[in-house]
């Protein structure tokens, strides 16, 4: 049991970093104390950083992601497929799938997906603003990245219902197994929709 | 793999959190995003909470421990038993004895403990101003509440030769087997220790 602060100073340092999701009060009296160790400047830095982020960070004003500027260097990239929109739930899916170097084309961030259980909604999300984008023209194929959970389907049941009548190829990500999984310990569904989805060998 | 950031913003916090101890990259992302999910007021008064401390925190003028005063509130009690000093290596160890219950004394924060492998050597603790507050008269008692680790029994060792000649009682934390252990999985020091240092049992 940890008792009351000595310095209240300390206290509501902890409290700030005991708040954010995954830390408890040890950890953050850890994290504090290393900071209070740190030579000052460099606790400044990470406050300005923080403080400089929440105040001038933009959503990409076509992809809705987190950007610097008005649009984000992916979607204001000329050597980018325009045609091509990756539809994913946040940046780090954007990151994930930049990661593979495997994907040239643009993206579009929802900003979660459908969960009623959590109170969100379609229109929490950015899906007017991809609905817009498409009905714009000039995008032939959305590219559903998404996770590959009741929340996931449902979202991408509900764009793919709200992009019917648009004229534009609508794809999702492979389902599989995995690079290194052993079959014997692979659950059914994902095996079986291995199966399904079998793909010419072609030896490569 | 993590690709580079698309906001710069976002890198820079980024990493700021991943600088910080048992914060790897992906973690410090999912902060970092979260803090952009608040509202902004909430990720000010952490920024603030952060720069104020390291700003106006003090180490105290008596115990060597965080304080926002000159004297921390323990030091500054005059109904603690200003006698009985009980050392620690950090601010972390006080608030764990305070926990406890058990001790009405004052407390001696070193900051660390003897590490030659850390570089850690008897100048870089506050063990001069321990020995300081020794001499200066009025302290009865000093208990070692350190680690039983090779670095907590040196450096419990470096201040009793230090406090060697001057008048005054010396002991240390009893070490035994801890509430709820199993007797069969005890390791032998821990074991022999227990056996070495029974006490007289009351029934209480």
């Amino acid at each position: 049991m940890l008792h009351p602060y000595p310095s209240q100073l300390l206290g509501k340092a902890v409290d700030g970093f005991a708040a954010l999701p995954g830390i408890g009060r040890k950890t953050a009296m850890r994290l504090v104390l290393h900071m209070l160790k740190q030579d000052r400047q460099s606790v400044m830095q990470f406050t300005e950083a923080l403080t400089r982020l929440v105040q001038d960070v933009k959503r990409c004003a076509v992809c809705r992601g987190i950007s610097d500027t008005e649009v984000c260097p992916i979607c204001g990239n000329r050597l980018r497929d325009h045609t091509t929109v990756c539809v994913v739930e946040n940046v780090q899916d954007v990151m994930a799938i930049e990661g593979t170097q495997q994907y040239r084309g643009t993206y579009h961030v929802l900003g979660g997906s459908i969960s009623p259980m959590d109170g969100v909604g379609p229109a929490d999300l950015e899906i007017e603003t991809l609905v817009q984008r498409v009905q714009t023209g000039g995008i032939q194929e959305v590219i559903f990245a998404l996770s590959p959970t009741m929340e996931g389907d449902t979202t991408a049941f509900y764009i793919f219902r709200r992009l019917g009548t648009l004229p534009v190829k609508i794809t999702m990500i492979a389902r599989g197994i995995a690079q290194n999984d052993e079959l014997q310990y692979t659950d059914e569904v994902t095996l079986g929709r291995s199966i399904i989805g079998r793909q010419p060998f072609t030896g490569k």
